[in-house]
């Protein structure tokens, strides 16, 4: 993982220096609208142009039909073994490049360039890849590292302020579940933070990623303390899926998400009330978060297929105070309504554009 | 790895002694007709009915379609991490199966109780899963071990003899890349294999598996010992790939294209003339081998697309005398016409039913 600036106009010299000298054959997964930014900065140091296949904007192409047309794409060119795939983009063309490179001829080598804040902090660490399914977000996929990640900092230039905001509530999530630290620096640095200032963005970026990588290092195949990133995801996946995966950005759902749990963690008492409230106003420092306009009963409906559930028993990450998070299994259906009830009555209070 | 007879109708008890207790939900996928003969006795050692998925029979059904609907249907019937899949039939379910379990939710674990001659001794070694693209042959897939392996003995009984002939093809493969003395045994009880003599057939299955496990687990990922696996391979594929994956089963393919490799090593003088007549004539021995009405051209043009050449090298395993084999990447257009051209006449002199 390297993250700064100016690194996608030296890209090959950079994967160079892990794989040796490129391969024949080098594909570039990436979307229409962020390769008419970029597309010519990356081109800058390939001697051969590389053979780019374009994805569809949107988690609606997140699909395994995507996959079928890209993987058919690779074979027409002459890809094999040995070519290498480069995703460049968010964190959709990184889930699917590297289910892509998992799968094409039983797995070729794969290079990471996220170029969202929240790709660069979430799906480039933990080697998680894959697509949806109509019965829900991430039901295919695989375990797959990329040979090198390259967070380029400059490249969130183009960000819009939405995908900015969304994608810092990785690094809340982060300092709520593990760095005291990174929730005051948010805090003070709120400002700084959102201006894009370079310093404060690679700190909160560094700041989460060593998270990520810390807890996912300790359990590569999320059966125990793994389950602690989810924090915010139960609830969260909930309203991207009574949402139809299109009104609300991951980070926004997950905000939301967060906010229900900290109400079900303050019920339980794992945080106290000043927690709740410092917390709950950390999200909303980086929001604005959307409103929703949603049964309550949709949303736990939709609850129910969670990757997590083993065995049916539904699986909830709490936070422990500040910096500390645990995983019950316990949660009845009242404090499970308690807690939707009540983001779905704050987003009516306090969120923004109407989302339904 | 077990061999043997009765397996299939204790299957639950000796999954359990791998798994500890079995999950909640099992999914068995195979194919209506084999489930037809043998289903009931799988279902006999169950408490709770497995959830029985079906793959229709054929290479043409191998595709991202049917794996994208068996996924679906694992989802809508609540399969979750903790789920466990069977797969029951010949190779073609070995590989969706392993496949469907490598890339359901990143990964649940998996059990292959193979019902071909074939798939026990090929398919339910080393790990290879997947599915066919309209480009070529298992160019989708992973590799993805079971937990184990069931080979029952007893479900040969209802095999079409033309597929226990050409499963026992890779038998023949195994005697002439590795061990002489299957080469042996197989020229000598020719009549009680092919009669399905229990005791033949297991001692050609476990030599087959023996041979394979032991170059597979040199070499995990196939970058090179285990490249002499794919003899008759470069030649076969090209065949199946110019007859559309319907005419011929891939065993008379591979059997065809070790011809042609023989063909070629006679040439080079890898093997004897003599070597060379007692190999083919083992070949036909476990024939007939359909007749080919193909052209050269298409032939060799299908050659091109084989995924064992890296950068666009196109590879051969040749045989080194009888028991050993080895790779070669510089096959000349005039060997490889000449070797095809050898099976094309033959094949109209020799062959049975037509295939074109």
């Amino acid at each position: 993982m390297i993250a700064g600036s100016g690194l996608i106009e030296t890209l090959v010299p950079r994967i160079e220096r892990v794989v040796g000298r490129l391969p024949r054959r080098v594909f570039v997964l990436t979307s229409a609208p962020i390769w008419a930014l970029w597309g010519h900065s990356v081109q800058q140091s390939f001697r051969d142009a590389p053979i780019v296949l374009f994805l569809e904007p949107g988690e609606k192409y997140k699909t395994l039909a995507s996959v079928e047309r890209l993987l058919r794409q690779m074979a027409q060119a002459g890809g094999d073994r040995g070519s290498l795939l480069i995703a460049f983009g968010g964190g959709i063309v990184g889930d699917v490049g590297g289910f892509l490179a998992a799968i094409y001829m039983r797995g070729i080598p794969y290079v990471q360039v996220p170029t969202t804040f929240l790709a660069q902090v979430d799906s480039s660490v933990g080697g998680k890849t894959g697509v949806n399914l109509p019965e829900g977000k991430n039901l295919v996929g695989s375990f797959n590292h990329p040979l090198a990640v390259f967070a380029d900092i400059g490249v969130l230039a183009t960000l819009p302020d939405q995908e900015l905001r969304a994608g810092l509530m990785e690094s809340v999530k982060a300092g709520i579940i593990r760095d005291r630290a990174l929730v005051r620096f948010m805090e003070a640095h709120a400002q700084d933070v959102l201006g894009r200032d370079p310093k404060a963005l690679e700190k909160v970026i560094a700041a989460s990623i060593r998270m990520k990588a810390g807890v996912v290092n300790k359990d590569e195949r999320e059966s125990g303390l793994r389950m602690i990133l989810n924090l915010g995801h139960t609830v969260g996946h909930a309203l991207e899926q009574a949402t139809g995966y299109k009104a609300l950005l991951h980070g926004e759902a997950v905000a939301w998400g967060m906010v229900a749990t900290l109400h079900l963690a303050r019920k339980r008492g794992t945080i106290s009330s000043q927690q709740f409230a410092r917390l709950e106003s950390l999200i909303h420092l980086y929001g604005p978060l959307p409103a929703l306009k949603l049964r309550a009963a949709k949303v736990i409906a939709a609850t129910g297929g969670d990757k997590k559930n083993v065995g049916g028993v539904r699986r909830f990450v709490l936070p422990i105070g500040i910096g500390d998070a645990g995983v019950v299994e316990d949660v009845t259906p009242a404090e499970l309504e308690a807690a939707v009830g009540y983001i779905l009555a704050q987003a009516g209070e306090r969120g923004s554009r109407q989302v339904s």
